[in-house]
């Protein structure tokens, strides 16, 4: 063989051959797999391949050893070379009760790319953010837009997409995770739509963010009679620091809370203590940061209230984010406390990796690898058994990392 | 509550009051769950809050998430001052056939843990290992060996253990895959040791290298008439570099198959497949690295044969791995190389905490974290959506990933 070929294995071609996964960052649920045999679906195999694209790439019958009947049969995403107006399949675009909570929360969602991003760039004064973007042929696609190596923030990812998926029972259950497991209706046809998003700053004094909205319908199950047609709400943003500022924190949470309070006294307790559980290293028994809000699968509330909850949340990122990173960004510090963010780091990579349900559905499934793993920092590090001094700044954001504190 | 105590909750103290749990790091298989009721468990509170043994830990009763019913209820252990003579339990001290290759391969394996630090060590000429010993009141135990930013070697990790347990269901099915799923015997005591080994160097150029062997045996279970009492080894060395050296990888493969021929000319070429399978990264369709041998659930030879197969397997890692650290270590490189090496072992990461059967099942299930974890990188990198330059060195070292070649 050449020596500077590379070769993808033809069963990786033959795992692309059908339609359709969508899998952006972190805490995403939502995964499609269609089945090949679908009429919307439509091989593409030159520009398939893309992930290598600058590959002179020749197929060979070789042994994957991963490829067996277990995969998922996915359809590779195609880059394309404009944003479209939308993402909605033609017929979503009528102006059926449905499609324009579709449409209204795609726009919601893009609109907030563009602010979140507009904000970040502004801010960081140094870093652009590249932008990728690519469709699916039986419809949907994505937006993603990363920057690295910026003035203030290392890596940075915001990233919005439109799936339109057959669920498989087993992505079913995992994107209703509080669905009975005894009721496994056949595949089920769903849309989903969201933002996902992580922050990564270069400073171990200015925290890291995470945020993510995200909207769900799937038609009503032909085999269990009488199970209706469902939609769902979920989302959240929590914040991460390797140091504790009181002020920091407690400002985060007023902005999450004075938020909620807008739509119901009940979310910001409810969800609070919801981001608590979620974002739990269970091996490490810590979490990952010091929360925010978490919500899932929502929708005991009028729709347009659940969909302006979600619009707020989303306008509130900047405000409850980049007044923080104003006041840390410039603060100075040291190897000790550049060594400490890169572990907090290595735990961020753990969550991620280990429980996160978003990342390891979507690598199981196979989406948009750059896309889902865009949540990992730059960087990260493991000392064996390192352990912060008694009193240390370290010991204090490990304790609030144990035991969940109330900042509000 | 005051600021610097780091309490512990409640449900934590609660999950460890139960036996026994082993978990070294990578390729690691084996799990001991043991019912707290059993005769053999001693709970020793003061002690097994050791993982932050210098704070005042006061428990509360709060709401840890994951603690559920589903939590394996687990024994921590028990840091102990010096070395015992065996971790074996007295009734294996016998000489009855059975516990005559325990003892044999406690012997092996601590012997080889010996030799292989101290080459390292030697090797360095720099750093020195840092030796952790811990027991379990129902018997077993382990010594955990970590060198951490010597001269040559970035993180070094060196693991012996010895585990005595009661396996699962679930457990037995992880640790002997090979199994028909739908044959589920009740829990099954079992015995397990083994040596598990992760060297990361600093220079790019200097490979990581991995090696695993270990030792199982299972009582007949009681619920399944017929069923045999089992035993079985399995292990393997596999070499991660970041730039491929011709030189470097055949000489490595040779030793292998040299160390596989003297038993059965089968070994390396099945062998040496069934490392390329095992160690892939499914989601990047690629290998973590340049393989080597990996085997499991190996019983179809004789017993005797199949011990001196491992002693010599466990003897051949430092001829196949030092003369290429020799060779490498002080090669003069760039950030480029730095960076690529970075961005392999963020691979290394995803490899171990999303596939790795040992690190994976052994963090659900409680083990010794700091054991499990030493495995990873002490520094790893993720860029969105880096590809190597056509032609490169890092294409090279990636199409090898990809399409795994013969050395030999």
């Amino acid at each position: 063989m050449p020596p500077f070929q590379l070769r993808r294995p033809t069963n990786t071609l033959r795992a692309m051959q059908t339609l359709a996964l969508n899998a952006p960052s972190s805490s995403w649920p939502a995964i499609a797999v269609v089945p090949f045999s679908r009429s919307t679906c439509t091989l593409t195999s030159p520009l398939i391949v893309s992930r290598l694209s600058r590959a002179k790439i020749r197929m060979q019958a070789s042994s994957s050893p991963s490829s067996s009947s277990h995969s998922p049969m996915i359809e590779k995403e195609i880059p394309a070379a404009e944003k479209p107006r939308t993402f909605l399949r033609e017929v979503d675009e009528n102006t059926s009760n449905s499609s324009d909570v579709r449409a209204r929360f795609e726009k919601m969602i893009r609109e907030a790319q563009d602010s979140v991003c507009a904000a970040i760039e502004a801010a960081d004064g140094g870093g652009k953010f590249k932008e990728d973007v690519w469709s699916r042929p039986g419809g949907g696609g994505g937006i993603s837009r990363v920057l690295q190596d910026g003035a203030v923030w290392e890596k940075a990812g915001v990233n919005v997409s439109v799936v339109y998926g057959i669920m498989p029972p087993d992505a079913y259950r995992a994107a209703k995770p509080t669905e009975n497991g005894d009721v496994k209706p056949g595949p089920i046809p769903f849309f989903a739509a969201g933002i996902s998003s992580v922050l990564h700053p270069k400073n171990p004094f200015a925290p890291t963010l995470h945020f993510n909205y995200r909207y769900f319908e799937t038609d009503a199950p032909k085999d269990v009679p009488g199970a209706p047609r469902q939609w769902w709400f979920g989302g959240g943003t929590d914040l991460t620091p390797a140091y504790i500022f009181d002020e920091d924190v407690k400002h985060f949470h007023q902005v999450q809370k004075t938020t909620c309070d807008k739509f119901n006294s009940d979310f910001y307790p409810r969800f609070k203590k919801w981001c608590d559980d979620y974002f739990y290293i269970k091996h490490r028994g810590e979490r990952r940061g010091l929360g925010g809000i978490f919500f899932d699968d929502l929708n005991a509330y009028d729709q347009d209230m659940l969909l302006a909850f979600a619009t707020e949340c989303a306008n509130s990122v900047i405000p409850a984010y980049i007044p923080i990173i104003e006041r840390r960004k410039d603060t100075p510090f040291t190897e000790r406390h550049k060594a400490w963010q890169q572990l907090r780091r290595g735990r961020y990579v753990e969550f991620n990796l280990v429980y996160d349900r978003g990342t390891t559905f979507g690598l199981k499934t196979g989406g948009r690898i750059e896309s889902i793993l865009v949540s990992l920092p730059l960087t990260a590090r493991w000392e064996y058994d390192h352990q912060p001094e008694e009193g240390s700044e370290e010991w204090n954001l490990l304790d609030a990392c144990i035991n969940p504190r109330e900042w509000v």
